[in-house]
């Protein structure tokens, strides 16, 4: 039987914690890492700070299979990532041969200097392995489990593409959702609180929405079943859907994934 | 001199780790405690686990000045926030009256039923005080410096309505932004370092944009400058828009918060 094989998400970025920016990077993962068997078990946002990023990184990477960092590996004096993730593990960082080689004919090309600022992102830990950028060619790294991407979405999302090779996953977990527009959740929570204990190898979710319908506002409930064993998604799906009926209501249930 | 105070946000929920679900409650919440004076330390996503949920809640009050945590409030078996903070509190755990007073003829007026599952929503924790839910009824609560609050985002706005008085602030943030199109992050970041090494009291941000215009892709910066010392902003802000137009391109600042 496949393994469990957990991983955590480290969003660093004054702006994420300001509210200036919306994160939107944490999605785009677990969209990546679920087909792969990768379970993201938990996300924490800090700041740009230095003890802090240290401490954060060894806390989760001890703790999980595969950590993902984004943000903080710009040419700015606030991207400082790169040299908390070194200290982190202990290793000393510089600029790097093999990250000049793809900066330098990169700014070359657009008559750019590569100024003192663009040679921080050749900063790269010893011993780390370079993740390829397709969108703007500096690149992240990955040292140990630690995986350390960029904060802005269409380059993180690029170096993805460089990530999935790496990655040893274990179990996907299967999921599949009903939408059941006209049943509330408060009428729903005893048939599926139900359900739930006579299925253990699941876990059932239940998320209320409200939306307009010609002017009237129509409550329903999301009802998401999860399970490493696709069978039990399946059982779960057919048992959901006729709680759903049983209320009166009409399910939808969405195709397997 | 006013004080620093921090705050933690704690968004509970599977579906936010699975990528189900995107968050929108942290922005909301910094967008409501930036003007109150009450910083934004760190955030952290959390799956539905009771032992997760205790811990978090028990680190991250012992560290701030206040902890706000959104989801798991609602009727369903996986709503399992209200109890695990009355853990971490080592409080009892009951249907309590003032919630049942909200709940009950809500319901009534409604025609629905005030069943089991509905009941969870009047769990409360012994001690703790109701935060009022203009939305859905159903209310939250405040015990000591946690507010447990709901996760679907209209409701958790609802909720702010009556958290507000109860925060003691401190000294408030500002900040400003200067947009610098045409200016790209790897030309400023020279200046912009000497800057912020010769302006301590300020945090000095750099976001890098790309946005097409008339078919081109234009690059250019978004300089923030954040401090507690309005001057000191003010002060950063001339500085940058100086620095923006010494390489050509034309800075635009936003008004002033």
């Amino acid at each position: 039987m496949p393994s469990i094989v957990t991983a955590a998400v480290i969003l660093i970025g004054d702006e994420l914690l300001s509210g200036r920016t919306q994160d939107t990077n944490l999605k785009s993962l677990a969209d990546f890492l679920n087909p792969l068997g990768v379970e993201i078990r938990e996300a924490r946002m800090i700041p740009d700070i230095h003890a802090t990023i240290v401490a954060t990184v060894n806390e989760l990477r001890a703790r999980h299979d595969y950590v993902f960092t984004t943000g903080g590996i710009g040419p700015t004096h606030d991207d400082i990532t790169a040299d908390a993730v070194a200290a982190a593990f202990g290793r000393s960082i510089d600029v790097r041969a093999d990250a000049l080689a793809i900066l330098k004919p990169y700014y070359d090309a657009r008559g750019q200097e590569l100024n003192e600022g663009r040679l921080r992102m050749a900063r790269i830990p010893d011993g780390a392995e370079l993740i390829l950028n397709p969108v703007s060619a500096a690149p992240g790294f990955q040292m140990g489990n630690v995986f350390v991407m960029a904060g802005v979405p269409s380059v993180m999302r690029g170096m993805l593409q460089d990530v999935g090779r790496r990655i040893e996953g274990g179990a996907v977990v299967h999921s599949r959702t009903v939408r059941a527009a006209g049943a509330r959740e408060g009428d729903i929570s005893a048939p599926l609180g139900a359900l739930a204990k006579a299925t253990p190898e699941a876990s059932l979710g239940s998320y209320p929405f409200m939306r307009l319908v010609a002017g009237e506002i129509v409550f329903g409930t999301n009802l998401v079943a999860r399970s490493r064993d696709k069978a039990v998604v399946d059982h779960c799906i057919i048992a959901i859907m006729e709680i759903v009926r049983s209320l009166g209501a009409t399910p939808e249930a969405d195709p397997q994934d």
